[in-house]
Formats: C-alpha cells, structure tokens, sequence
C-alpha cells in the first residue's frame, strides 16, 4: 500500500506505557494542498488549536501523531508541547514548523510525556517510507483492535489516481479514549480551496454520520492532503468520490470496532427539510442510550426512536412519522400498524437497517451506529 | 397519610397484564386551582395533548391515571381514548370532562385496551377515600420497585397548612417506560396564576434538575393542585418552600430507584451565567455516557467532564475550568492538578457531589443523577 508523493511511518515512542507502536509521520515531498476538519467542541485539545492555525494557508508538508497522550485539558503548557511537537518535525525533517499539522490521542488531562515525545519524533521521521502505511495506522491506535487503512484508485481523463485513508477508532476499553482520527492521502492534484470545500461535504456525509456514544472528543481530527504525485487533475465533482468512497469505508470500520459493540445498525431519516437537519435527526435518534440499547437486543422498538425524535428539536407532524426495520414497516402515520413481531426479530440478530420518515421533505441522511451494550459500560467503568 | 380537600383512590383495572393496581385517581371536593408543566416533546403523548387544554383555566376537579400503556403514538384515535377517560372519570365523579386531567404511563405504541380502562375509572372513583395515597401511589408505578410518597407540613401566620406528593419514576426494567409523572397536593389557598408561576420555578430546580439517562419522555406531567381546605392563605414566597421541599424529596426518590443504577451523583455547576445556563451545563455533563459510565466505577474522571461540557454549546474559557470530587479539587484552571488519586477513589464508593466551575458568573444549579451500570443496558435491551 503506497501512494505517491508521501513516505510514512510509525515507532514505539515510548509515550504509551508498553512497548506498543505510538508515534506516526507523515511526510509530503513538499508542502502540498492540504484541507483538515477539527473537533468542534470548546474544550478542544492544544494540538486542535495549533494545526487549525497551521493549515489555515492549504498547505502543509506533514502530519505528526502521537497516542497515548490527547495533549487535552492540559492549558497553555500544552500549547507550547504541541508546538514543540511540530518544530521537532519540522526540524527533522526540514520545513517550517507552522508546515506540521501535530495530533494527539489518549487519556484527557496527562501531561505529554515530551522527554519520550520529542526522541520519537526524530526516529519516525527516520523510519518513514513510501511503505509505512501499517506501520502508522499502528501507532495512531488507542483501544481499536486493529490498525484502519483502506486504498482506492479511480481513473480520471486517462490518468490514475492513488487515494489511501487510515483511521483510528472510538472505541473505549480504556477512559478517556475519545478520539477520532483519520488522514487520507491522495496523489491527486487539487487545488486547495476545492479540496477544503469538498472534505467538509465529504466529512458531513461519513465521519460526521457515525454515531457511538454520543459522546464528542476534544481531539477529532480529519486530514487530506493532495500530493499531485500523479500528475492528474481531479475536478471538484469527482474529487467527491475521490474522497468519500475511502472515507465511507473508515467510518465503517470504525463503528464496527467500537467498544462493546456488537452490531452495525445503519439509520436512514427521510422527509427532512434538508441533508443537514435529516443528518441532526439521526443523530440525535442514536444519541439515545435507550434506541442503542434496543439495538443490542434487536428490539424493533419504534416507540423509543418516536420519542428521541421528538425531543430533538424537530418541528413534525406525528401523523407523518413512519418507521421499517429492514424494510418491514411498524410504524405508519404516527401510529403502530400491524406486523409479524417474531419474524422480523428473527431478523434482527446481526446488522441491520432503520428507515425513518419525518415528513414530506427532500432531506434524508443515513447514520452509521452500533448498539450500547453492557460491555460498553463496564469497560468505560473501570477507572484508569 | 393525607391532606384536607381530596380523596384519592388506586384499583387494579386490568390494563397491565396481571393482577398489578393500574389505575388511580385524586378527586378534590370541588375545581382547584392547578398548576402542571407537560413534557416538552413533539411526540407528547394524548393524554398530555388532552391534559394541557384542560387545565389551561387553572382549575382542575380530578386526575385519573393509568399504568401499563403509555397511549404515545397512538394518533388521533389516542386522543379520543384520553377523551374518553376524562368523561368517564368526570361521569363518575359528576364534573365536566374539561375539568379533568389525564395521564398514562407505560410502553409507547400499544393503544389503551379501552374495555379495561373504562370500568376501571368507574371502580377508582368508587375506592376513593381520604386516606387512598397508599394505593393511588402503588397503581401509577411502572417499573418503580416501590411507591413514591412524601407529605410536608407548614405553618403560616398561625395556620398549618399540609402538603402531600407521589410521583412515578424513569426505572425501565421493560422498554418503553421513560415516564415521569409527579403529583402534589396542598391544602393551601392558592391563587392559580400564582400556583402556574410557582410550580414553573420549582419544577425546574427540582424534576428539570434531573437526569437518569438523558432521554426525557412523551408522557413526563407534574401536576399541583391547592384545595384551600386549611383555609390558610400561602403568600407566594412561602408557596416555593412548600411545593420545593415535596419536589425535591420526589425527584431524589425518583433517582435513587432508577433502573440498574447503584449510587446517587450531585453535579453542582457554578460560575454560568445565571441558573438556567448552569442547569443545561449540568444536564449535558450527565448526559453523557462516559461520564455516568465513570459515576457507576467510582471513577474521577474529571477529563470526560471537561469533554462534555466543551460540547454543550456553553462558550466558556477552557482556563476557568476547574472540578472537585467531594470536595477535593482535582483541576483548576483548566488543567489537572496534584491530587491523592487512592484516597479520593475510597472517598467515591457511594453517593458523592461533584462540583464544576465554568467561569465567575453567578450562575448555579445542582443536578441530580445516577450512574449508568451495565445493568441498566440489560434490562433497557430486552425485547418486549
């Protein structure tokens, strides 16, 4: 797994209290067009405040992630520990520091260990190749049990184009892991401005359409930088499933990796005024400990989805609300309507589907969710 | 137990599946002057459809309610099924149908088995005695493990005036049973729009205060009513004491039995902007399944309560942050400080306060909640 114009890598820092893999780079050739999507939560991490002012321009030359250690709740000294991070890049390998977009994941509050950080900066850096990908998708992990990396090619006008994406997850043995993280890097070439424009659709659609907990991090971070390694230019309209195909896919692996999970459940809200509100809708239908424990038990429990929508600030009508669990429809015009409860449960024992309609509307937004199970609450119940 | 004014009454009718008391009633001597705040959900249920334009006016006669179905998602013929059950109760009791509330508390989407409920009302009516608030306790509970009462006393200028309260609470062992209902009784002379203005105020420092698990309910009703029979006039600052030392008690009862939950938890926000900013603040933090995942392992976890708060739309400054754990200070300035981390967790093995600092507004406002335990996923994921 390669893609042009980049060389990765990733090594055991020592930031983690293992020997485990916990620092990763990745290095552009040269500064290139690069976009970022960033947590929107006020208690955003020191690295979140410090790559949002260093991608602000388009362009940055490479990404350093540690984990271990989310650099969050930590004041203005993690400020200053997020700029070392980025000057000790940029000096290893021979940029700017405001070139070095600096991510952290791992416990909220700790201190980063800078006297492991800083040394193993320098030697990712080293280790980096054109062929690192495992290697980093490795070190960036936290709780997932297995490194998220996708690839995708796609020909445009003749010319072929590389995309590959990693990711780490939301899933939570340990407190405090929070943090989602992705990074795709395409050997397209892309003006800046367009690639900022369609990541933001892009991210609406997949990162932003997953639900787990309902519980947002203070280090959220998503990256795409375009190397033009392949010399194909890539237009806007196509730069959308350029992106989004491999952003589907980590969103996706993600959720099935969440902590205690068991089932992948995909909501599907239609008759929204909008994409945006449909999206608002389904999120706040997951967000409910109540639907996601219905999930776990493959309740088809359409009453508690009824209520989650009606309590997230939707202005609908009761008679135009309806509900299918895999296609067999429960709910009709605010009302239970008759169906075959046991078959449909016999159904509902591995992934399945939910559609949602709210009204008449042209909205609908799918969400990618997981069901809470005991597991879940156990595993977040042990103190660190 | 009881108060001058009203009699009340608890019967099994039939709407549950076995022999449970489901139906209970308070009949005041004539119309009261009554207060009730409703849920503010667009999936409210028909009897908080029907319950809101009967006590518009401020005076109400009687209440009737039922356990076992919660007749939410029922449609139009919901409504008139709720419209049924006020004109049997007001038949029964010889009033106008409008000057009786409504409620219904159970699964959302069945619709009421109506030849159950009506003869039932008949037969609660009939029971109705003075002394009824054992059984009328007993017969609007769901999944509660016991009934929920408490009475107060206060004397003023001379005279005594009594005040008695049940309430239902948010335990879900079966699915479906979100709802809250809470009554309270006194015996005070009361204006209505002074008993409306009052019970506003309270409720929101006391069932609004709560939270089990961040999902609120299509049926939640709370419900005052004043029938003057101590003769004693109440002036309205003293009205807040006499209905606040009632509701409290109830809510904390109503907590304290929620389901699965093992240990009471105090949030007290301080430094908003003023009660109500505080009050959200403090709901956000214990929506949060991370944070009442680490209520449940006596965890101070002070780094999920700086993540929720980051996300709860309050625009704070991450430096004015600052948590303690019974009274020990754990971060301060937005970050953590020293702490003995052994000694506090053997502090945390029951109930415990925690208090948040925002900013130096003059905001606060305590919230009341519990934590999230696996069990409450068992029970909440087994299919109905």
């Amino acid at each position: 797994m390669n893609v042009g114009g980049v060389r990765v890598g990733g090594v055991a820092a020592g930031v983690k209290p293992g020997k485990e893999p916990d620092m990763a780079v990745i290095i552009a050739d040269r500064a290139v067009p690069t976009a970022a999507v960033f947590t929107s939560s006020r208690s955003a991490a020191a690295p979140v405040v410090v790559s949002r002012a260093h991608v602000a321009d388009g362009f940055i030359r490479a990404v350093v992630v540690n984990s271990g250690c989310a650099n969050a709740g930590t004041g203005e000294s993690g400020i200053l520990d997020a700029r070392r991070m980025a000057a000790a890049a940029a000096g290893a390998i021979g940029c700017s520091p405001d070139e070095v977009i600096v991510c952290s994941t791992g416990p909220i509050g700790p201190p980063l260990p800078m006297e492991a950080v800083m040394p193993g900066i320098g030697a990712a850096v080293t280790a980096a190749t054109a062929a690192g990908w495992e290697s980093a998708a490795a070190a960036i992990m936290t709780t997932d049990t297995h490194p998220k990396l996708v690839e995708s090619t796609m020909t445009v006008d003749g010319g072929t184009v590389r995309t590959v994406g990693m990711a780490k997850g939301a899933g939570m043995v340990r407190p405090d892991m929070a943090t989602m993280l992705a990074f795709l890097v395409t050997d397209a070439l892309v003006e800046p401005s367009v690639l900022r424009r369609v990541l933001g659709e892009v991210v609406d659609r997949t990162f932003n359409s997953m639900n787990i907990d309902g519980c947002q991090s203070t280090n959220d971070t998503v990256v795409a930088m375009a190397t033009g390694a392949s010399s194909t230019e890539v237009p806007p309209d196509r730069l959308v499933g350029l992106l989004e195909g491999p952003a589907t896919r980590l969103a996706e692996m993600i959720v099935r990796d969440a902590e205690g999970s068991t089932r992948l459940v995909t909501v599907r809200v239609v008759g929204a005024a909008d994409a945006e509100q449909a999206r608002h809708v389904g999120l706040a239908i997951t967000d409910s400990d109540l639907v996601r424990a219905s999930f776990h038990g493959g309740d088809p429990n359409w009453g508690r989805i009824f209520g989650a929508v009606g309590v997230s600030g939707l202005e609908f009508a009761q008679s135009s609300f309806a509900v299918a669990y895999e296609d067999t429809w429960i709910a009709r015009d605010g009302r239970q309507v008759p169906f075959d409860r046991l078959g449909l449960r016999s159904r509902l024992v591995g992934d399945f589907q939910i559609d949602v309609v709210v009204g008449d509307g042209p909205g609908e937004a799918r969400i990618l969710s997981c069901d809470l199970s005991p597991d879940y609450v156990r595993f977040n119940a042990e103190p660190s």
